[in-house]
Order: structure tokens, then sequence, then C-alpha cells
């Protein structure tokens, strides 16, 4: 059996009891560690668990999955996701290979704490949501703005929207790799100041009126941990905030943000007297 | 501190490790018992976690709080919530109201898996969804259809809508009560073959071809147990479906299920070449 395992989002006793028992027994446990990470290293989870990790990254879980699978449909393999499993494509498509393996692997999922739904941690409600986009750092030539369609699609009908951060983990060096030599850049994580930074700049190239300086917004950072830290603010003023360290996730608020979303979420404002403003004048709107 | 701390979504082994320990230590135990329900009884989590709980009904939670936070300034205090604490409103105004007491009270909040994103089991993609929508039972003389509109505006952008269906637990008897007397009538959970019939029903008034009889759609049950229960076919076919024992949701495909989840939903299909003719001839929609 390959028993895929939510971690939850901070730490390693975010895993169930359940799933701690199941990762105590397995054959070989593996760590996905490339679509999100935890805040602690792997020595941390090894030490609660008890147990040596094997770390699964991209290229293992996408184009090596066999390594994995070995055996699996006769010795039980715990195989550890940050957050909830299913909240990645990535873990999905692997059900989907156990399923057509030959042997069939048998699969288990154990669900737990994502993103997705943690960010109700703003006070938002969560059946205010409108679908989730992800933001990838910018380079000099790729500056991708797909995601201002999706979030005008939320936005004309009022809803907020999740904008999950860009990670890199592992990714090569292609200057070293020009030379021959593999080499990982050092890892890096989108700050909700540079998010907020990239959506002024696409709006004011695309000029809709989705996300300009003085729309609403909230920050979050280490979000279920003991350290989870929120701020709220227009976007301008998110540009200048400083959420520490990752992970970090933005909500662009949407215009029938209700009475009780802005009572809670005001609670974390940078400028308190400006948010209460802002939101008296263009948010609070009944469908 | 009032932690609130959620519990997963099957039994009493899918709370975290950390929520554990604090269950473990704290003063007094609640378990909110209305918006949601496990799938076990509470004498199984008191014996796991060793700790008698005192069950929070609604009218506890939002008029008598004051009894849940007695001293909760100074001891520790746990309650605990099925699924995420934040996917119900109701938590939210809670944390809203331990913020406003005097003296305040500071909380902490666990996340933990919920129906949200565990719904990823049926393959669907969880960036492919549009607002979450409930359902309630219909009765004689109430049949309210505001959920159209909402699946409505998800279908208009190719989404996918997940449906989350009524439960009944405390409800007092109103005839009783009419003879001065307090009883409640057992639980009711809605089924995936109910909310169906009345999905059909609606749309037969409505006639928007939003939830017609050929869409497709995706049934599940006790999702995240061992037990759980997942099936695909139309509308149609899911009013006949028995998926069991509660807790069912439903999820209504949306036009641009694309090939991977197509692939995998089919293999939970009622009738597998109904469901590929059908999301051949009507899904797979590239936006």
């Amino acid at each position: 059996m390959l028993y895929i395992i939510g971690l939850g989002l901070a730490d390693e006793r975010d895993i169930s009891t359940k799933g701690l028992e199941i990762v105590r027994k397995a054959d070989r446990v593996y760590l996905e560690a490339y679509t999100a990470v935890l805040l602690v290293e792997k020595e941390q989870l090894e030490s609660y668990y008890g147990r040596s990790i094997i770390i699964a990254d991209r290229e293992m879980v996408e184009s090596s999955s066999d390594e994995i699978l070995a055996n699996a449909d006769a010795v039980d393999v715990a195989f550890l996701v940050v957050g909830d499993p299913f909240s990645a494509t990535t873990h999905t498509d692997f059900v989907l290979r156990c399923r057509q393996h030959e042997p069939p692997i048998p699969t288990r999922t154990l669900p737990n704490a994502s993103i997705l739904t943690a960010v109700g941690a703003t006070g938002l409600s969560l059946y205010n949501f409108g679908q989730t986009v992800s933001m990838v750092f910018f380079t000099d030539d790729w500056r991708p703005d797909s995601f201002y369609n999706r979030i005008r699609e939320n936005a004309d009908l009022g809803f907020h929207t999740l904008v999950l951060l860009d990670i890199k983990v592992k990714e090569p060096d292609l200057k070293a790799m020009a030379r021959g030599k593999i080499i990982y850049e050092p890892p890096r994580f989108m700050t909700v100041a540079q998010c907020a930074s990239q959506m002024i700049e696409v709006e004011e190239a695309r000029a809709g009126n989705v996300c300009n300086k003085e729309k609403l917004a909230i920050g979050v950072a280490r979000l279920g941990s003991e350290g989870e830290q929120i701020v709220a603010g227009t976007l301008e003023e998110l540009t200048q905030a400083d959420l520490g360290k990752p992970l970090h996730s933005l909500v662009l608020c949407g215009k029938t943000m209700h009475e009780m979303e802005w009572e809670f979420a005001r609670g974390y404002a940078v400028d308190q007297a400006k948010f209460d403003e802002i939101w008296k004048r263009d948010y609070g709107i009944q469908k």
C-alpha cells in the first residue's frame, strides 16, 4: 500500500496520530519536498517520527517514481506531503500512475490542513472565495500576467482571491549548467511584498481596476504555526510589509467582503483608519 | 488560552499530535457538534484522548459562550471542531468574541483537513473549483433555490462546484414543542441521491441548463476514512446511488474538466461508457 500522508502546514507535530502510526511502521518513508515546504528541517521530522526519510524531488516523483513504488503492492510505503495531498495536481497524477502500475499499487490518502482553508484565519469566509491563483517570480524576460484574468473573474463576482506565492527549491544554476556543472541555487520564497508589487505592476499595464494600489488585501505568513503573522492593508501598503520568514500567501479582498469579515480583518490592519475608510467606500457590497 | 483545534474528517485519530498534547493538558475540553460531525461517537474520542468532553451545541456556542470562555484568560481551554476550524463562519465569530471579551481571551487555532480540500480525492483539481454552495433539505413549503444562481456563476466560468449537504442534529420536534415538550428529532444527513434529486427538480423549474440530468457529477462519502466511497456519473444516475452512511457531499463538474481529471474520475463511474461519451461531448473545454 502507498500511503500519501498530509503533514499539515507548520512542523513535525501537525501530522495526525493516525499518520504517525503509519510512518512508524512503513517499510520506507519519502518526503515530497518541491511543491511546498514545512517550516522545519528534515532532521527534525526524522527525530520526531523515529524514522529516516528519503527526500523525493520533482525528478524522482514525476519521472522516476518506480523507485518510490518498488514493491509497494506488497509492503507499506509512506509518501509524506506538506499540506493536504490533493492540493497539488502532481499527487493526483501520482495516484493515477499507481492505479495504472503493473501490478496496481493500492493507495490510501490521509488529508490534512491546507493553505486553501487555513487562510480562513484572516477572518474572510471561505464561501466567499473564488478560484485560487498562483504568482510566479517575474524575471527580466518572463512576467506572466495570466493571473490577472483569473482575479478579474473572481472580482467580477465580488469574490476574494487566494494568491499562492512561488517557491524555488533545488533549481539548477543555469550558468553553472552551461559550464557542465550541476549546482543548485539557494531556495527562494516569494514574499507578500514582492507579490503585491508584481500585482500593482501588472495592474498598471492592464488598467482594468482589478488590483490597483488601493485594493484591500491581507498577507499571511507561516499560517498554523505559533509564529503565524497576518497583515491587512492596501496593496500599496503591503509592498512595504515585512512578514518575516516563509511561507507567505496573499488574499486580495473581493467587494462582497461583509461586515464580520471586515471587523475581523481590521484587527490586522497596518493603518486601521485607512482600512476602515476604504472598506466603507468600496466594499461590503451585497450581491 | 482558547485553543480551537481542528479534528479532521473521520475519527479520533485524525487530530494532530500537537492537538492531542493540548487536549490532554487542557483544563476543559469542548466538542462543537452541530456544524459537522465525526464518523465516531463522543465516547470513542474520550477514550482515545483520555479526557471527558463537553458537547457544545449551537445554543451554547452562539448564545452562552461565557461558559466555554470562563477563566480562559488564565487556564487553557480546548474547543474541538470537526474538519478545519475556519471552514464554518460561526468559529470566526467565536474568535472575534474572544478578542472583544473583557478581559480579552487569547486564541490559537490548529488547522486540519477540511472537506473543501479533501474533495481533491475525486481527481478534480482544487484550482478548478469556484465558490462552494450549501444544499438544505427541501420541505413541503421551503424549497430554497439560491444555490442555483451560485452554481451558474461557477458554471459560466467552467468551474466545478462543491455542494455541502445539510445535516440536522438536535433539531427540536416542532409538534412536541407546541405541546410544551422539548424533544429532539433524530439526526438526519442528506445523501448524494437526495441532493442530486433536488438539483434536478430546481433545474426543471429554472431551465437554465445548469444542473440537468445529463450533467456529470461526483458523489463522495466519508472522505478521509478507511471506508471512503466515491461514485461518478450523471446527476440522474446519482439520484439512484447509495453511498451508505454519512457524511456525503457532491461535486458538480464544470465544463473545463480536463483530461487528467476525467481519467481519474472515470475510475469511479457508475457507467464508464456513458461517462466517457458525455465527457467527450460536453466537457474538456479550454478557457
